[in-house]
Formats: C-alpha cells, sequence, structure tokens
C-alpha cells in the first residue's frame, strides 16, 4: 500500500490507523487494520519525566517509525488515534492532567499531531481505549455494558455504556482508582485517603507486604530480595502467595477484599453486563478475583449480578493500541 | 377534554398522561401535560405491608380518581407511566425487588396496569423518574449530564448521560445509597456495611444523634423529646442544629463529610455538570451541602470539577411525577 494507491482507492474507509499508547514508561505505537489486526508495531521509552515537549517528539518518532516500516506516507492513514495515561478532554484533544507524566497540564496534543502529520487525530484516555479495545475486540465482544477495571500500578477504568463510550462532561470520567472505599484508608497520590488504588492496586500490595514485614512478620519476601524488601513488587508477592508464604497470601487477600469493595460498588451505580480486569496486577487470575468474585455475588443486589460476569481482560497490552483504532474506526463508539 | 374529543384529535402526541410515584409510604397520581404541568392530583397510602396485590388495587383507585376528576377516558392518554421505588426491569416493565416494599420481588406492574387501562405503560424507578424530572424541568434544565442524589430515609439516585437515563444492564442502576464509602462502618440494611446510605441519610442522621446521646454526650435534643431520645429525626437534629447545639451541629458535619466523600466518588467515577441533592434531608441546605461542596471542590481532580455544579434540586416531591411523565412523552430520554 502506498500513497498512490491510497489517494486512488474509493475504499477511504479501509485506510488502517495508527494508534500509540503513551503511559508513564512505555511509548508504543502501532498500525492497526480496520479489523483490530496490529500489522506492525513500534516501542520505545516515554521519559515522561522530560516533559510533553520531548514526550510528543519521541511519539512523533515513534509515528514516523511504523510509517516507514509499512512504506505508507500519512496521506495513507484514515487517523491517528492516541491513548494517553491522564485526563483527557477529548472534544479538545487536550490534556488536561496526568498523574504519571509531569507537566502535562492543559497540553495540546491533538493539534500538533494534526500539524506534523495532516491527518485526523483523536485523542482518549488509555483506560478508556482499553475498555474500548476489549468490548470491540475482546473479552466484551457482543455485549452493550461493560466496565473495565485496570489494576497496575495504579488503578483505572473505562465505561462502554449503550455500546458506546462513556465520558462524563469535557473530560474523560471512570477514574474508578479514586472512589474512597475507606474514609480514613491510606493517603493516596491525589491528595485523598483511602482511595481504591492505596488498597487494592499492584502499588497497595507491595506497600501492604513491605508493612507487614518491618512489623516483624515473616515471609520468604525477605529471602527473595536479599533483605532489601523495599524492591518488593507485587509481582515478587504474588510469586511468594503461590509458593504458600502466609504473610503473601495475607496481603492478596486483603487486596482482594477491597476489589471487591470496588466492584460492589461499580455494580451498584453502573450495573454492567460485565466487569473486566485487566493490567499487570490481573495476572494474579484467581487467586485475587476468586474471593472478590465470591464477594461481589453474595453482597449484591441480586437482580444486579444475576446475569453478571466478572473476568478477565483478553487483550493484555494491545487492547489500548486496538481500542483507539475502533475509536478513530467507528463514530459510534465514541 | 373528553373521549370523543381526543380521538377525533390529529395531536395524538398533546395528550396528557397519568404519572403516579409510589414508594413505601404514599402513593401519588397526578394528570401531567406535555410540559410538565401537574392538571390534577391524587394522594393516598401505599399501605405497603399488605403486599403488592393491595398496593396495585390502589394504584388502580388512584388513577381512576384522577381520571374522574379530569373528565377523561383512559384512552385519551397518552400513556400511564409509573415511578417506583424499587429495581425496576424497565424494557419488561416488573419490580424485581423493593427494599420498603414487602413482596415486591419480580411482580409485573406494567401488564395489569395495560390489562387494566388499554394505554401504554411505563414502569421506572422513583429516582431515575426524579432524575429526569430536574433534568427536564428542573435544576438541571438544558444541561445534558446531571446526577441527581436523594437524601431521605435512605439514599437514591439517577443519572442523565448525555440527555439520557442511564439504567444499566436489564435493571435500574444508580444505587447511590449502596456505595461502600467506609469498609468498617455501621451495618446497613442491604447486607454491608459502611454504604453512604448508614452514614449521611436521614436515618444515618437520627441514628448518630442518638448513639452520642446514649453515650452521655448532652444535647437539647434529649429536652424536644421529652427524654425519649428514640424519637429523634434527622429534621429534629437540622432544627437543633439551628438552634447552635454542638452535638446536633457535630452530627450534621459528620454526614456532611461522608456526604462530601460519596460526591467526590460519583464525581471521579462519572464526571457531571451538575450533582442535584433532592430528598427530605436537602432540606438542610447549605448546612449541610456547604462543607460537602467545599470538601468536592478542594479534593477533586481539577479538569473535574472546574465547572461542576452541586445544587438543591427545585422540583421537591413533584420531580418524580413529571419526571415519569416526560419518560412516556419523549423516546429520547428512556
Amino acid at each position: 500500500m502506498n500513497k498512490k494507491i491510497n489517494k486512488n482507492s474509493e475504499a477511504v474507509g479501509e485506510h488502517p490507523v495508527i494508534t500509540a499508547d503513551i503511559g508513564g514508561t512505555s511509548l508504543r505505537v502501532a498500525l492497526v487494520s480496520q479489523d483490530g489486526t496490529i500489522l506492525h508495531r513500534y516501542q520505545g521509552e516515554t521519559s515522561a519525566v522530560e516533559g510533553p515537549r520531548v514526550v510528543t517528539e519521541r511519539l512523533f518518532a515513534g509515528i514516523e517509525a511504523v510509517l516507514e516500516e509499512s512504506r505508507l506516507l500519512p496521506d495513507g492513514l484514515q487517523a491517528i488515534s492516541i491513548a494517553f495515561a491522564g485526563i483527557i478532554d477529548m472534544d479538545r484533544g487536550i490534556v488536561t492532567g496526568a498523574p504519571h507524566l509531569p507537566g502535562w497540564e492543559n497540553v495540546p496534543l491533538k493539534e500538533p499531531v494534526e500539524k506534523r502529520f495532516s491527518v485526523p487525530v483523536f485523542v482518549l484516555n488509555d483506560a478508556d481505549a482499553a475498555a474500548i479495545g476489549e468490548y470491540r475486540y475482546g473479552a466484551g465482544k457482543g455485549l452493550s455494558n461493560i466496565i473495565l477495571l485496570t489494576l497496575g500500578t495504579g488503578i483505572g477504568g473505562g465505561i462502554i455504556h449503550d455500546g458506546k463510550l462513556f465520558t462524563g462532561s469535557a473530560v474523560s470520567a471512570a477514574e474508578f482508582g479514586h472512589m474512597i472505599v475507606k474514609d480514613d484508608g491510606p493517603a493516596c497520590t491525589c491528595g485523598r485517603n483511602g482511595c481504591l488504588e492505596t488498597l487494592a492496586s499492584g502499588t497497595a500490595i507491595a506497600a501492604e507486604a513491605k508493612l507487614r514485614i518491618a512489623g516483624g512478620e515473616k515471609s520468604v519476601l525477605t529471602g527473595m530480595t536479599g533483605g532489601r524488601t523495599e524492591d518488593i513488587t507485587a509481582e515478587m508477592v504474588h510469586r511468594a502467595a503461590l509458593d504458600g508464604d502466609s504473610l503473601a497470601e495475607a496481603v492478596i487477600e486483603r487486596a482482594a477484599y477491597y476489589l471487591g469493595i470496588g466492584i460492589l460498588n461499580l455494580v451498584a451505580v453502573f450495573n454492567p453486563e460485565m466487569v473486566i480486569i485487566g493490567g499487570s496486577v490481573a495476572e494474579m487470575g484467581e487467586l485475587l478475583f476468586g474471593p472478590a468474585r465470591a464477594m461481589v455475588m453474595e453482597k449484591s443486589f441480586k437482580a444486579m449480578v444475576k446475569d453478571l460476569k466478572i473476568v478477565t481482560a483478553r487483550l493484555g497490552n494491545d487492547a489500548g493500541l486496538v481500542g483507539a483504532a475502533a475509536c478513530a474506526f467507528e463514530t459510534a463508539i465514541r
């Protein structure tokens, strides 16, 4: 496919899109076809600490790398669609704030990319993009009302309601990690206490293990880190729990309890058909979800959970890349 | 207006609707015109304890009373639209459950009313109806994304998103009273602990005052009830606080704090343009809302509250009656 063929083609709607997924650590770019297939990909570092100007240049470099690899010129694209780890003003394509990317306060992203590549540009929240991805191509395919809950360093989420991304007014909604579920709970990066993120995220799981060990409890985690317990990660806690370490098991049980409360709250206010759990912590699988699911089924209003499914995400890290593509391809979703 | 005129009229869309608002205590019926004006009304007791059959008969009696007073035959109506204090399967017009009305578990309501009066019948949750009412004719007029939070014996709510009632899958959503905000909080009627309803409802306000007095604290409430502190109501606590009673002030301050948390959570997940607070407890006005609003504005993500308004409901008890009417008149809302 090259510029000329694209220009003469009548099937403009069949052009692929370039999508990007910009997080606090990595910046990924892909060429995605209409059916959600990733044709080419690029991965680089976000270099978030260097601020918006450098991150934007890295995005340009990633887009150009994918264009070159796929032998496309920008006008062979239907659009560029960017999933970004921040609070997004979708109408204007502006990042209004980003907890893990310093300097992104009211920074236009749509405008510079449109200027550079002269194609339509969409910007959306990364968890929203992942929700669209799972809804369109993943675990939620065929349903209309789903919620994606992403458990990683933090907790995010996205809502599909009646087959459409739920965005709230002006900026993205679905900040599930910042529901307060324990008003006297741990301090959150957002300035409040007891946000779900402080109790059920990967960070929270690691922190709770460190706290218990500092309090004198025994665990194989001490040996696993060679005594440097400050290096404990959620992934280590998972491995220790699989090995039968009782501290690790208790820590994951606690996270599962708060995850259960978070899902209970989401079910009470949204009443979805399916709750999909993604993010790196989702790899703990049934160890984490089993108790959370049982709690939700037991403690919800029966009518609300009769047909509810709580499942793991299917697309892994690619949910955001393909979801951003669906957002560009289908007006009905956004 | 009579049957004959209606039958010959071409402006079928201009027929009024009969709406009902069925709560745990009272059953109200009204004839409502297209512009949301209540033309006639009827009020009776629900007699909830007598079960669904008797309540349905009381509804029939109420509808017939309004028909008679307005000199209409059923086919002079565009529809009958019923707001009901329960979890509603709107598609099928079934009450799937109702915490304050015994026996209403999977009870059809649309079908018997349609059979009796031979007009289209809609059934919706009472707080959803109130949200539609405030959106269409009240405080939220002209906006697209609003949340109604009703504070009374319990806490309920309704969501309007993009000018449409947000219903979730199958049954009504927006059970805001059952968001857990303090996981080790008081036991809730729903079987969980620390639901918002146990901390910021009228019942919670009265219970907290009783608890403090039982614990030996002094208050004018003891005198107001002639020592029968079990008779304390939220309304009395309000009056005592207005008189400067420090226990009553502290109790309302505590409720305002949890109300603030509830609104913070709703803003984080829905990002609405406006939060409207209704229900009997809303009559406490700024005493309750002032601190809650300040907390929400201070502790939310800035982009989410830049244009947010937190206001009191405007239509009082009539919100459900006129909202149910709008639900019947306008397909776009439901």
